[in-house]
């Protein structure tokens, strides 16, 4: 039985269904892009989004430089609109992400890098929208209309979208099977969506909080912690590890929450130390992980399935961080579909 | 005379002699670097760097895109370390910043650039340091020895160096002449510092806080956050005004305080809108402004001189943040100079 009655919750639980169904219908288109790209071999990739949007963008900047060797430069837009001052994009891949294709910044990057003959590329959920007739190509996210003003599953198919795009680019296959396996995955952790919710219960008067992770789920700490601000409205900052040791780890003090995403691979040793770390210093750990030894430091353990790869993981592990954010909003008595003060569509220049 | 006898203070208090002495010393050879950088007409820069020395990193961003015409990534070092899968950077300009020169990750960002053929640049305080030795030509910033945990002088020098080396690049004698003006602009600010430390006393209870800014100062947002949390230990959160609208927009309530950098220029109108909503809703807003508009809105008005033009005023606006941050630390009884829980250099990989 649901926690609720939102649409908010029944856009999380579709995910499943959702991914499934964009693996199975965008891959032609997807694959059609790829070879022009590998023709036109950009030098580095400019990317231009905002809010989730851009979360995503992080993690094509981890993706794409680890498999295709892209180095990435997240778009400054107001050099685009307000300062009238554009880079040089000739050699680049301009991608631009957005659910809705309205914001008018993200379409002037896109029109200044096909006036200055750039590839360009518009990642969003609406292929009639001023971004995708901007765009020389256009992908469709195919998640359905999105009601709840919080973003979940275009969030989640932007993810999709840029991984199916890297692994084309590669022509791996064995990225592609990885690939399928996330439907599954998403339907175990959204089947365990009741104890994420309960969990959430202990955090009813949290007003701050961080959310720390590194590498591929950056975003996921990004994306999480936009989740927890814009339904909860509580403070919580996204930081990588490295960068949290570098200054704000002055922040941590006794009972300080820190929601960690720690994935297998070769990153995990470090954080578990990192985590080690907090511990002794008193901060209440929030988890989420498939990884025994970091679920069991921590005083709220969110877990995944186990063994999912890196470089996938982002796409499972925001899914809990949805869940407990969701939990957090009912516990805490405010709506889940419609956050005070913001709307669906921002457009900003 | 001095509000605390603290090496902080002290420091932030010689920069307009720092910067002076910078810009008489280090100009011939940011000119040999900048002819070096013409002749290989890099595609793009790739910008190595964390804490403090990253929001040096964000300036360079917008001066090297907007003067330029060159986009700028900023590196993801654990793809170099950790995943040990960088991206290809032939026809990049690697630019590594770091006070100390000394974390591993940073000084990985330029071995593998050199390896790969790229131009490399490291702006190091110590040009003795692993960083300065890894990269092909380095900048000194001669900000001689940093003591406070807290950086501040070598924040400014480096956003100097950028500014400088943009300008050698774009060979623009005004751009030269306007940077002589800040050793006197600094010398202003600094003259203020009792009044400023004075206003921080009524934020003493002050437990979070967001930053605002856009553009240029867009790198200011995310420092003077820093500050904030290094010394005061409050949860202070970074935005650019745009993204903030873009879901964060929702953290606003009564009496929420919003700290807002407001410069002359293109971008003055729409932040000085974006102030009086902010306004509307309740929040409480800091505003360091040359801008009368902008300060008459504030509850707490942190001046600059007038007439900064937008570019510039990063190394400006961020001198009267620290010296807020001070007052803050000094108002709330902790110790400017040796914070809790980090350490001058952090060794990260």
């Amino acid at each position: 039985m649901p926690a609720s009655d939102s649409i908010l919750e029944a856009e999380i639980l579709e995910q499943p269904k959702i991914l499934s169904h964009l693996l199975n219908e965008e891959r032609p288109a997807i694959e059609r892009i790829a070879q022009i790209i590998r023709q036109r071999s950009p030098k580095f990739v400019v990317l231009a989004a905002r809010g989730s949007s851009d979360n995503a963008g992080r993690y094509a900047q981890y993706l794409f430089g680890a498999f295709n060797g892209l180095p990435v430069a997240l778009a400054t837009p107001s050099l685009f609109t307000l300062y009238e001052k554009p880079p040089r994009m000739q050699d680049a891949l301009v991608i631009a992400i957005s659910q809705s294709g309205q914001s008018p910044d993200i379409v002037a990057v896109v029109d200044e890098g096909r006036r200055q003959g750039a590839l360009t590329i518009a990642l969003t959920n609406d292929i009639e929208s001023p971004l995708a007739l901007a765009a020389e190509h256009r992908l469709n996210l195919r998640a359905g209309q999105e009601r709840a003003v919080a973003a979940t599953k275009t969030y989640t198919t932007s993810l999709m979208m840029i991984a199916m795009l890297s692994a084309a680019l590669a022509q791996d296959e064995s990225h592609f099977a990885a690939l399928e396996t996330i439907p599954a995955i998403l339907d175990q952790i959204v089947s365990g969506a009741d104890e994420t919710i309960k969990a959430s219960e202990r955090y009813r008067y949290m007003e701050a909080c961080v959310v720390v992770s590194r590498g591929f789920n950056y975003a996921t700490s990004f994306e999480v912690a936009l989740k927890l601000k814009e339904l909860t409205y509580i403070l919580a900052e996204p930081y990588s590890t490295a960068d949290f040791q570098h200054g704000p780890l002055a922040l941590v003090a006794d009972g300080f929450p820190v929601m960690a995403i720690v994935p297998d691979g070769g990153l995990a040793g470090e954080l578990v130390e990192f985590l080690k770390e907090l511990n002794r210093r008193g901060a209440e750990l929030l988890v989420i992980s498939g990884r025994e030894d970091a679920l069991e430091i921590a005083r709220t353990p969110l877990p995944l399935p186990t063994g999912i790869p890196d470089w996938l993981s982002p796409i499972a592990a925001v899914v809990r961080g949805q869940l407990f954010a969701l939990g957090l909003t009912l516990a805490k008595g405010y709506s889940p579909d419609a956050p005070r003060g913001i709307h669906k569509v921002t457009l900003t220049e």
